[in-house]
């Protein structure tokens, strides 16, 4: 393989900036019994889904107001002392962890789905809403918010890491589909950064400034969304392919036609395999799309058949369709079990997952070189990808008492990154930066624009109390 | 009507900074020919299709490349001048005009297609490249650029503007097309904002910052961009309604139902009328909608048969479809020529026009209240609108020479803006801010959202030397 990995960036620098008993104390005094110190929910609130470990917060904040996060900030901006704003703990890149120390805002009970606008197409919410609540609660209305990074994520935390997810290819990501938010800065002061109008030219983009910041420049306290009318019909379909090329050639030539894919999503042979071993499916272990069509019935079944057709010519077999909500969810059972199958197959495994999106005509080769190269490295892994959209996944899965493995896995991504920005592409479609990838941005982006993040960052919040030593060091 | 319309703020502060010998024989020295100071030529650079008169630029850079871009905004910063980025002038609320001195810098020559990536749908381009020849130079690709903001704007101009227009109900704004920019910014560096992935969560959205800033933060140089494919079919529709509200129930029901239209315009009775007189086309003096479809045949037979059906309800008539190229324009006629009917209806009047956007419920008590207004008030008008957007632009027909109707038509235009602002809207859905509606934003966005604009400007371009005094004031 290449030349040793230098692993120092995946390293996080821990530098806990003192968090004045002072603070501690006003903060009881504000919040009472809505402010924690003790261990179990400061560690809690100090980790999230990445590999990392680093000391926990020193309290936690449980907001249930917007008002209640601008006190917060206010006296955390007056002791200089770190925010770390909380959903559900569900990022994957260490967003969540005290780095520098201060506090931790947990957000989970401003929960309330504030207004359903069905007419418009908009529904208003609080950042502590997760997307299944915010599904369950409008389903009434024949209406439904499409995004879906997996898992039940607060709606704040998609925001933060500009999530997407299986449905992006038709719906767009959270880029697309938040309309407009309050946030509550650095200096505690609250703002709005957009009306309920579907479009508008008036100024600075501010919600897209603060969707995709990773709770670095302020906390988001209300979110206005698009929403969709739920399809008249659906309609799912799986395909094998005998190589990830033609399944990727396959999907580009759906997407060239203007066929509007709701779903359509690349597992690899080897995951097959393991949900094959897991759950019993028997499917062919080849590469396979998994696809869904949204629309009028007439249009779910066009929109099927010129699929199949196209799939045909590039070798795909066994397409198999269905209507019926049980049908789908038999068919879909690859795709949702293909985690804990994989994490099945390696008892005591624990999965770090790669993030690159690419040009989709870039996505075969991408794909084809970083498969050989991790299956030389001995790692098993399983390989899930928003193929429409160019984004994949590698899950590599680590003994986590082997730092061998590790250090492997970290040069597998290494080199799967530098190949993806080559191919014009970037090191996260959908994950964030948070530590992991720190430096990759500056790989990515250049030293130019990191440095205009950096001198916006540090122009909206001078103390630096807002999530620090995410996204980029200053 | 209304108390006495305060209308300093439509007035615009000249307030020209001295633009030194030594930097017009510096910028002559470097570019020779491509500077020119002629009257003639700073006189064009000078105005757009606002109805501001300022004194022009000092002298006009037409660049060729971003190198020129770069090392006239490098001279531009040494002495403190001001710099304002020119495409082809089409803009419409004063966005170009000198009203701090400086310099002009034309980038109709950068008009190169420099990559179209078919399989990706995707085409990067120089920022003077407009709408039409974009489209004209990708046609036998069998794809197209569907953002139509009615001129024939330059592609960076309408990034800067985040424009819009008729095909965004179903292909969205700049907004959502830009996929990556390359920016000058105000010293000179050369940074680029993303990548041709079409999604990322890598750090700041810098491609959104600059959509939409109006040439306040730096010189867009290169632009990535999101095409389509060509529909296999294209279906136009008309129909008449017995009232606005009817045509805007019909719209809200076609889009609730989650029919995919690809533009749905509103003209109300008063434009037919001056369509009529000037075109002799014998519609109905009644509001009517203009619609159009994409798909594929059968997908747009069956779009154009939902909506027809809709329409029934609401009382539409007379609706009328169409497929071939022929048809299609015939039925668009009256659309397209609305403008010139109107301004031909009242020779020697100039157009004022409104763009507030609201969202879709609250459309018809916007309209209906707005239009009682411009009745009463006698000036004459016309009124269209994309109302699958809830965007909609009065045009008050002026004389030019009597300075009551325009202080009568910003008044109107004041309250319209008003009710749009409290029926959850905005004050420009895709024109921009400019000089024009710079109060408004503050009415808008609230004086602490203004403020975190001022800050990052201020962050970014510390001399104030991009396109000073738009959007808002220092």
């Amino acid at each position: 393989m290449n030349a040793p990995t230098d692993l120092t960036h995946f390293v996080p620098e821990v530098q806990p900036r003192p968090v004045p008993q002072a603070l501690l104390e006003a903060l009881q005094a504000r919040f009472g019994a809505q402010c924690s110190t003790a261990m179990a929910v400061r560690e809690q609130h100090g980790r999230d889904e990445s590999s990392f470990s680093v000391p926990p917060p020193a309290a936690v904040v449980f907001a249930e107001s917007t008002q209640d996060v601008a006190d917060a900030l206010s006296l955390a901006q007056q002791y200089e002392v770190p925010v770390i704003p909380f959903g559900v703990g569900s990022s994957l890149e260490g967003h969540l962890l005290a780095v520098q120390g201060g506090i931790s805002i947990d957000l989970g009970r401003m929960n309330r789905v504030l207004a359903v606008n069905a007419e418009d197409l908009t529904v208003t919410v609080q950042p502590g809403v997760t997307r299944k609540q915010l599904n369950e609660e409008i389903k009434s209305t024949g209406l439904f918010f499409p995004i879906d990074p997996g898992a039940d994520a607060s709606l704040g935390g998609m925001c933060a890491t500009r999530a997407s997810g299986t449905n992006a290819v038709r719906y767009g990501t959270m880029r697309e589909n938040v309309l407009a938010l309050e946030v509550v800065t650095a200096s505690g002061e609250v703002i709005r950064t957009g009306t309920r109008a579907r479009k508008s030219s008036a100024g600075y983009d501010l919600t897209r400034l603060f969707v995709g910041s990773e709770g670095t420049l302020g906390v988001i306290t209300e979110i206005t969304l698009r929403i969709y009318p739920l399809p008249e019909a659906i309609s799912a379909a799986v395909c094998s392919f005998p190589s990830i090329e033609a399944a990727v050639r396959t999907t580009i030539q759906v997407i060239q036609l203007g066929v509007p894919i709701a779903r359509v999503e690349l597992i690899d042979q080897h995951t097959v395999r393991m949900v094959n071993a897991h759950s019993k499916l028997g499917l062919r272990e080849q590469p396979m799309l998994l696809m869904e069509f949204h629309g009028s019935p007439a249009s779910v079944k066009e929109q099927a058949e010129t699929v199949q057709e196209i799939a045909a010519e590039f070798g795909g077999t066994a397409f198999e369709w269905a209507t019926t909500p049980e049908e789908r969810t038999r068919l879909w059972t690859a795709r949702h079990n293909a985690y804990f199958a994989a994490i099945q197959s390696r008892p005591g495994c624990r999965a770090i997952s790669t993030d690159t999106c690419v040009p989709i005509s870039r996505l075969a080769d991408c794909l084809l070189d970083s498969v050989e190269e991790a299956d030389a490295s001995g790692i098993p892994y399983f390989l899930v990808g928003h193929v429409g959209d160019g984004n994949f996944h590698f899950g590599y899965l680590l003994n986590p008492d082997d730092p061998r493995e590790r250090e492997v896995a970290e040069g597998l991504n290494q080199t799967l990154v530098a190949r993806a920005l080559r191919l014009g592409g970037t090191c996260t479609g959908e994950h964030g930066v948070g530590l992991h990838k720190m430096g990759f941005l500056v790989d990515e982006a250049g030293a130019g624009a990191v440095e205009m993040m950096r001198t916006i960052k540090r122009a909206l919040d001078p103390k630096n109390i807002m999530n620090p030593g995410k996204i980029f060091s200053l």
